[in-house]
């Protein structure tokens, strides 16, 4: 994808990436992201479940939702995904930080309108939110797919931005006797990892129910 | 809380809760909000850590992000928090769901000038981040706080959203001999709990890694 004005981030751009393979697999690992849309100049968002396919990115709602049917109008969106792998745990707060992958995608609606289609969208996203179970499941009738509406939303516009690794201290700060490492989300907090600069120094108190 | 029209969700609003503790817990419990605004009519949003500290959410950014330069001028925002507690695997693709704890705010920040008050902030969002750190760390310098943008947005039209318990099969579907239950998230995907209407089915073989 070539990077726009819009998704060049202001702070930190050497953070972002934009091959399709980075934005896909952090679309592909999230289930679920936030939509925005600009209803009377006001801003609306929601979180919802979504799969992606190709380069198009599904949702799919009641035909009874309004928001729904404004983004269905083929208005502007901006859809958002964050995955948060580790607190970051520096030695001076303003180095705290956060490991994360995220993606923020600038599009419009097409409404899916073939049966065939939307069925198989509704496979897809059945089988991201749990694999393999399509075919145990009792089939779908027409009537439940007609009672959905399914959006696709072309994956042109758009960039991932991801952290990792440990702490960056101040080059002063890093001989203190402070903790510092990464706390792993994702599975609850998980046990700290010490980076580099903290092997010989205690886990204070209040990081011990981590370990 | 009073619900607004802009707050009644279009579907399921028995879901929808307006108590402010309802609200407060949920935004105490998720690290991560999505902040939307509009710029030049198009819809921006941007996933960020915050703090809430009575009826106030508090952001804090770089004094040189773009996105944060937009909203402290006071410009309509909607912030949107998603806690995901377990997937809800019905007999039917039709009838999985998400247990959840959302919430919707729409506000518009007000910069917080005061030196002491942003350190105050800044000690929230580290407590909250990392509970009991704050006297352990390095101090935090004049210099960061001054380098440091944060926003306060009052919490008065809010809601909260909350789907609960085990999936609602038709009735018609009650008694088929396929698994039915929750797979808990957040702590990665847990341990399946079977629903009343499948104590006796096997667990089928594609959610067996999960036991």
């Amino acid at each position: 994808m070539q990077p726009t004005p819009r998704t060049i981030p202001s702070r930190l751009a050497k953070r972002a990436q934009y091959d399709d393979q980075t934005v896909y697999s952090i679309l592909d690992e999230a289930l679920f992201c936030t939509v925005s849309c600009v209803i009377n100049g006001q801003p609306f968002s929601l979180p919802t479940a979504f799969v992606r396919y190709e380069n198009v990115l599904y949702l799919h709602g009641s035909v009874g939702s309004h928001f729904i049917r404004e983004i269905e109008k083929g208005i502007p969106v901006c859809i958002t995904v964050m995955l948060t792998d580790a607190l970051v745990v520096a030695k001076s707060a303003f180095h705290h930080s956060v490991n994360y992958r995220s993606v923020v995608l600038f599009s419009s609606a097409e409404k899916i309108e073939s049966y065939e289609q939307k069925a198989e969208v509704l496979k897809w996203v059945t089988e991201k939110m749990v694999p393999n179970s399509w075919e145990y499941l009792r089939p779908m009738t027409e009537s439940e797919v007609k009672k959905t509406t399914v959006l696709g939303f072309k994956i042109e516009e758009a960039s991932a931005k991801i952290r990792t690794g440990m702490p960056i201290d101040d080059e002063e700060d890093t001989a203190l006797p402070i903790w510092s490492g990464l706390i792993p989300l994702g599975s609850g907090r998980g046990t700290p990892i010490a980076d580099d600069f903290s092997k010989n120094v205690p886990l204070p108190e209040h990081l011990r129910h981590l370990q």
